[in-house]
């Protein structure tokens, strides 16, 4: 299953060479998590602090480029996530101009999280309120 | 009149603080200001860049913090918008958790925009379409 | 005494009216406030955390602007502080084209800040290291 | 040859985990990218514009984290450039904490440019200035 978001590109994400700034597009793709995890229930004041037992930082980001964006656009954004091990998954965000046909992506990017203990540092099993969100997301 | 938008406190949005970076505020001020224009009918690729004969430029901005936001928090932003003289327009903009009583918000910020040539960078009447806009603001 | 400080304004703080974006010399401001804490010894992971008895948020800003910055300018930035109360001081900045009159700068900024207890979000005094740190700015 | 870059990391770009968010990363390695270009003669104002015949937009871009960063931290950024095509250049950086060996890095990250017509949006050669700025980097 996918989590499908809409965004309208902002002022302050262009630059002077009139089009989105590159890494603006790794910003839209962490909204796009966080709006699915509150989606699911998870209260991302809790999620993102440093006061509990774990945390999944991002270890590997990625992103490729297809069109320009500017200004006033509107994008629709498509997350898949997986599982990778019991310790980590990944998110896949493809970018589209609202109302285009889906074969032809604007951009496309990934992010790679590991879940680890907020003491040791080490890696652990996901915790049951990351796996209940990962479980929207698998195919029947 | 007013205009109202909601929005979600993102994470990139907050510090090592815990909290909304400062400046993040200016920058909510004028996403609500891009939005009243785009749905005044105002193409914002147009409106903002260099190619038109008159820019607004932001020649003085404020704000003022009540009481801290964090990641996820959902906010009402009312702006309300007056012009100055026949060359100048200011916003002011109100922020309020949403839900709570509009006695009690959380910050406020204004900016004041001035209508230059942008060839001669010297002060011009407002076009027609900012005059439109900001017509929809005036009690009647 | 003031505090002197120099930058490059970045691709990133332009946006698609090829100029710098409003709010960023807020941001610049703050950076300008953080290196002079440094200056002064002051370790800033520590001081900007949650852990300590103490913060000093901003409860108001503002920024005036009299000529537009743009990609690879070099600015001089000087700030100077004062104590208001004694729970309380002002950091005023001045921006400058690097090698400009000091009578023609392109903006200025301000930031008011309160020292809170971190617990009871009550007004405190000062504490003695942002005491040491006012006091290098004071003229004999 | 490599290009070397000292930065301090400031407050903005840290989160509520405490740790600086991750698609800062990429922002800092475009700075780094601005700043060889400004030393090798390049006036970034106009190479950053559309106003000229060619643009070198990023067409992919990736990064990974080894150790979070925080506020205050002082990096040390190591940037090497190959051309890849006569319309293509990539160039890799690796992010270390000042004074730390450089068999421990704390990130790494990339970028990879297409130059195109400003016009007809397709793939050209590289200008002069570009293929002067990337023999500073080639090994003799």
């Amino acid at each position: 299953m996918t989590f499908t978001y809409h965004r309208t590109v902002r002022f302050i994400e262009t630059d002077a060479a009139g089009v989105v700034y590159f890494s603006r597009l790794l910003e839209w793709s962490h909204e796009v998590y966080e709006t699915s995890l509150i989606a699911s229930g998870i209260d991302p004041q809790r999620f993102f602090s440093r006061s509990q037992a774990w945390v999944t930082p991002i270890v590997e980001t990625g992103a490729k480029f297809f069109q320009p964006m500017t200004c006033g656009d509107r994008l629709e954004i498509v997350m898949r996530v997986e599982s990778v091990f019991t310790s980590e998954f990944r998110c896949d965000y493809e970018f589209f101009f609202e109302g285009s046909q889906r074969e032809f992506h604007t951009a496309q990017a990934f992010t790679r999280h590991v879940c680890i203990d907020t003491e040791t540092r080490k890696r652990r099993s996901l915790p049951d309120e990351l796996i209940a969100w990962l479980q929207v997301f698998v195919d029947p």
